[in-house]
């Protein structure tokens, strides 16, 4: 281990006790280095700059090709040309700071009194939400690690956090009798003995649930995951992705910030959210990693060293374009919050529809699951029926000309997030006409 | 392991047996699961599709902020709207067949006409060169198979590799009295005995280096990476971030071809380019990743399962907003590769003046490495001097407001390609000048 190393992890140890304790060994080894990036943050604004290798013409203007700057031509100059260039390994820092603002601003009512004595870092600026679980993955992950997780949960959580890191993926039923149980992550850990630290994954809104929950059972949830970390320290991954995709009365706000509030010796909040939804930026893959961590402390130093060398190891430095046109929304927040907000109604309308259609619908058919937020909604087989998701699906590809995601076993999930309102009510009739074909030659048969 | 990764596995081992031999664990371990991006695929074009995870209009075009679309307006709308929403997990399919016809149309001349059996594969879209080194690092490395690298190399190789995967760095001089040495990789393995596989990582033009081998030395170099595959199962990386840029007689096209040209059954020939340097687009992070097979066989589809896997658990798609910008250049290739010749031809009078500057200095304070492309030179300070390039460094930014870059020990890189051709002759004056300053001292303590 360097010196580096040494200093990062001692520094971590003095002022975020429970996040050191929860690093795994390839968190324990990261640091960012002083190598290019850092000499050459050294050495801006000198004179003779001759450190960076990206083509200038000398006074540190990019030299693109004429195609890709004038797709670009709706940006005034100087950004046009920051979206040309690299940024900088933890994001531009107005972005940054922007970003953090639009956090804080976003904290549960009854804790915004308390917001000064909140910490949480600058946000780190990454390739989408999901290269922030993978960043979380690394840190924290490892075979002896699980990953807590309710079922059904997003596949691709396994592929980020067991395919690459060995953390074994530890469930429980996210939902019981039709309801949504604050205590799964709880009852996942059931029984087991070990000691090492864990990550439970909270995603709320939920992909594939589209479930937010109520005002009861967040406390109950809060109350289960401080439990946990009684018992062994506890990562709390927040996986924020549909933040602010609330359709009915329960808090919109994260969870993470009720965790930083508890400030429970043994727990580390972490917070991944970014513009994909949030801003409606899909194609740019904007994410950020946020710790409970105060700027201006060595233990937020440190972090962010370690989630540098990360970033800097895997993607070299995340993508200017995006973070600069993301920029040109936050920095008229009205305009932006506003059409956040028709979308946002847009979307409400959709899930009326479907919500409307699906409860119309014969239950011995199936069995909607309680959906209240986000970009989707779940609909459950009955086992009776005797006929899988998967099967499903396929008869609805083949025969109705529609397209739905089946879930092991019994799952569908329908994306009400890119359907029509008027589109709804037809698509759920196939649905129901689909399954109710299966279920009668699975029946005769 | 599951059937889907067995399968994948099996037909990796069927076509492309020295890839599927040199896999790490985590490598063998990837395939593309049938899960959210697959049956989305399968549900283009259904007149209810209700598969994906984005917030579209119901007829899938973008919803975006209009000050992001704002910044795009100088796309047409289908792109716009396309640079908007995700991209697929391997890329759009149009900038694929665009960049592999780039890629092909700068094979050595001498391959031209076997260029129909030399096979390349669709090449996979990821966030930048180094997300594509980084892809490498994890299907080939582990503990036991070293990352081969001539030093001085580029200090992110490590965390990218060693940091991440644990492969050991093997290293030797790349420059044997003042000259490249074609063995260098070879004379890094000599004493081995391991019969594991092991990582070639050949840099062309080089960073920090910026030498691209003559055609006596590069004939060497192919014949000394194919005695290595005679001994142990050997991956080629051909990191060709600088491609294009040589600015002498020197072969400019990738040895990529070369080593697919030689058909060694136990060499693994691997390109990473992208367009970060090729097509001046640094805040893009575009990169590819490219393997010796062709398209339309089991063993590519295989690959490019196992790449897919990697990318959408670690960054969830490549960046679209950049993939359609990028596309925006390669539509009109002979506006784009006439820019690019200007701006080869800046770069070349930048280069012409740092080498007649640097060979106008004193040989007892600095000897300049062979550089011929690129973006950087290399400057050896003397052993005898008896100071650090890091003390140089410090030096140059405290009293000569100049930044260069240090590399351990004795390296000064000088990136030529953002610094002024008429700022050059200076900077190598005050460069010259605090080592001078530097040395002086060093004698009379």
């Amino acid at each position: 281990m360097t010196d580096l190393v040494a200093q990062t992890n001692e520094a971590l140890a003095a002022g975020a006790p429970a996040l050191a304790a929860c690093l795994s060994p390839l968190g324990r080894r990261l640091a960012f280095p002083p190598d290019i990036p850092f000499q050459a943050a050294q050495a801006r604004g000198k004179a003779f700059n001759a450190t960076i290798g990206q083509i200038t013409d000398g006074s540190g203007r990019a030299l693109p090709l004429s195609a890709i700057a004038g797709g670009l031509s709706g940006l005034a100059e100087v950004d046009r040309n920051r979206a040309l260039l690299y940024a900088p390994v933890e994001g531009i820092a107005e972005l940054r700071e922007r970003w953090r603002a639009w956090q804080r601003a976003r904290m549960p009512a009854a804790l915004v009194a308390r917001a000064p004595e909140l910490p949480s870092s600058l946000p780190i600026v990454v390739d989408g939400l999901t290269h922030g679980l993978a960043i979380v993955a690394d840190l924290f992950g490892a075979d002896d690690r699980p990953l807590v997780v309710p079922r059904p949960f997003w596949g691709n959580y396994r592929q980020t956090f067991t395919t690459r890191t060995g953390s074994p993926v530890l469930s429980a039923p996210a939902y019981v009798d039709g309801r949504f149980d604050p205590l799964a992550w709880e009852r996942a850990l059931a029984g087991e003995s070990a000691s090492s630290p864990a990550i439970a994954l909270v995603n709320s809104p939920s992909n594939p649930g589209g479930y937010t929950p109520n005002a009861a059972e967040r406390s109950e949830l809060l109350a289960s995951l401080l439990r946990i970390a009684d018992r062994r320290p506890l990562v709390v991954l927040c996986d924020d992705a549909y933040a602010g995709l609330v359709f009915d009365e329960a808090p919109a706000a994260s969870i993470f910030w009720d965790l930083v509030a508890a400030k429970h010796p043994r727990l580390v909040p972490v917070k991944v959210d970014g513009a994909t939804k949030e801003l409606l930026y899909f194609g740019g893959r904007i994410g950020f990693v946020t710790f409970a961590v105060e700027p201006g402390t060595p233990a937020h130093d440190a972090i962010e060293s370690k989630v540098k060398c990360l970033v800097r190891a895997v993607v070299g430095s995340p993508v200017a374009t995006s973070e600069v046109l993301m920029l040109q929304a936050l920095r008229d927040l009205p305009t932006a919050e506003a059409e956040i907000a028709a979308t946002r109604e847009l979307l409400a309308g959709r899930w009326r529809a479907l919500t409307a259609a699906l409860g119309a619908t014969d239950r011995a058919l199936l069995r909607p699951l309680p959906c209240n937020s986000g970009c989707f909604s779940l609909v459950e087989l009955p086992e009776e029926l005797g006929i899988t998701a998967e099967q499903v699906r396929q008869h609805l590809l083949a025969h109705h000309d529609v397209g739905i995601v089946s879930i092991q076993p019994r799952f569908v999930r329908i994306a009400f997030c890119s359907v029509a309102e008027a589109a709804i009510p037809e698509l759920v009739r196939r649905l129901e006409l689909g399954v109710r074909e299966l279920a009668a030659a699975a029946k005769s048969s």
